[in-house]
């Protein structure tokens, strides 16, 4: 590991820009990356990021720059970028990333085309450095506002995943470290695709009862598919993969729950083109359920909602099957 | 098991009112018990329950009565009682329920004073029925309505499972059988307790990010209770467990709930009083937490939940020991 304690952010979105302050607020300079040159002149200039978090002030230890080299060479970097992306920001930024450097991934989905998880981009990409995830039931604007919020970074190493922890921290913004690499990203790819199918039923308005009924349904699928890829059980079942699951698929402020329940109130998959281009559930569906089939892993629910996004079932047959079970024993 | 498809609801409240329209609608002969003359009338006469189930249609194969031994002579009995109730109204039933007679406890708690789980109570006041457990995400007013709900049924001998299950089930009322009484019984009695400190912490305004962290957190606690209490992983893991916690910790329509977000939202104990009354989770707490210590099982929520009941710490005190964990490991 370094011993430089500077972090960078790459990706100045909601999820970035929150975490740059609370990087910031922990005591530490902070390099946030944005490709376009106006949000770096408003960060650097009026401190704040209005279009991507409304009402926040950036705090005086943030750097804004549009040059990824000299975000990538600080001492820490974390990729707050999406899933789908971060293989091509990765191999951009790693002519400049030091060898030895925490590489903390904030991202949640699975490659299409490869079926890579996120861990296995880091190292084909950036394989001189240690690579990190961090996730967990965290909404920018809560972490931003300061309210209390817990979540989960991993890393191989004891040390690393500590390590993060302790420059990341504070006490409103908790990390607990774990070595389940995979769990962790498992946990927060599986996730998303399941909050589109509690989303569609709610905004179906099949009452709460549905929604909690699916919710707990889906976490059975998530725990089946994480153990038969090496998660931990405890670890799904912790902040990043069960606590994760339960805010996704309670809140419109998901844009993976938000997509499903446009869905659910009828509106047509056109309608909902530019809400699926921001919920990552919707990019990582088809792979999911892709990968599932291969490995022989029963997941009804995954399989709704890519076939949904799909256009091959509507959202009338997709709910029969959201709630239909092919056996009746539990 | 008897013959006779006949069934018994006793007890008319919001639930217990709810399942006999939906035993009804199975196309069963439903007696249900009211202890309250002027319910009984109001059910057999205008077929409604406004105080108790407002906006339902009483089915017109529901005859309310208030004799206990014309009910509970039943082929099938469902008792929908508080728990703390729950033994004394057994033993004024037990004379006139028929050896053999399923008899399904739609309750949750532990029985104070004694530590008992409720199908021990069934087996100790009824010896000659069979004890099943009916439970799961279902707020009453959503079975009424029709809207999709599932839930557990357990029963030691997976063939009196299944005859409930066959008899009160319909497409919007699943039932899913299962022969894991102990593990159906904790999630209901546990879930409860958790739900009072999720709703402390929405009440408190701290997020949707917070109440889910404390929602999963309270799955750990709800698992590490049950197993040591001889219930299945899978159980806990299913609508009986996760999916009724996942409900009860996230809607103000669950009483443990609103009675948590009362408090977090700054009133008196005294003020929640009433609240408090109808809250099963208050009336649990105590004799959880208790039997949790005795067999050394860590529950700092439910502790925390414990103490703010018996005045022993205020709210504020309360949050800190819900957002803090003793080791920073996942």
């Amino acid at each position: 590991m370094t011993t430089d304690s500077s972090v960078a952010v790459l990706g100045a979105g909601a999820f970035g820009t929150a975490l740059a302050n609370v990087a910031a607020r922990a005591g530490r300079h902070v390099t946030l990356f944005a490709r376009d040159a106006a949000v770096v002149a408003e960060i650097n200039g009026r401190r704040t990021n209005a279009a991507r978090l409304p009402g926040a002030q950036i705090h005086e230890r943030v750097t804004a720059t549009a040059s990824l080299a000299e975000a990538a060479s600080a001492g820490m970097v974390l990729v707050v970028v999406p899933a789908q992306a971060l293989r091509a920001v990765l191999a951009e930024a790693a002519p400049h990333i030091r060898p030895g450097t925490p590489l903390v991934v904030c991202a949640k989905g699975i490659e299409r085309g490869t079926g890579s998880f996120l861990s296995d981009i880091v190292a084909a990409e950036v394989p001189a450095a240690l690579p990190a995830m961090l996730s967990g039931p965290s909404f920018a604007a809560d972490i931003d506002r300061g309210l209390p919020t817990a979540v989960t970074v991993a890393a191989a190493d004891e040390a690393v995943a500590r390590h993060i922890a302790a420059t990341l921290g504070s006490p409103a913004f908790r990390l607990y470290h774990s070595t389940d690499l995979r769990g962790v990203e498992i946990g927060g790819a599986t996730k998303n695709v399941l909050a589109i199918a509690a989303g569609i039923v709610a905004g179906r308005q099949l009452g709460a009862s549905a929604t909690a009924a699916i919710t707990a349904r889906g976490f059975a699928e998530l725990t089946r598919f994480g153990t038969r890829f090496g998660a931990k059980p405890q670890t799904l079942m912790g902040l990043s993969g069960l606590g994760d699951l339960i805010l996704s698929c309670s809140s419109l402020q998901s844009r993976n729950f938000a997509l499903g329940h446009a869905l659910g109130a009828g509106k047509g998959l056109e309608l909902v083109a530019g809400k699926g281009a921001l919920a990552e559930g919707a990019l990582t569906a088809e792979i999911l359920v892709e990968k599932a089939r291969e490995a022989g892993i029963d997941m009804p629910i995954a399989e709704a909602v890519d076939a949904v996004l799909g256009g091959i079932i509507d959202v009338d047959q997709a709910i029969v099957q959201l709630m239909a079970r092919p056996q009746r024993a539990e």
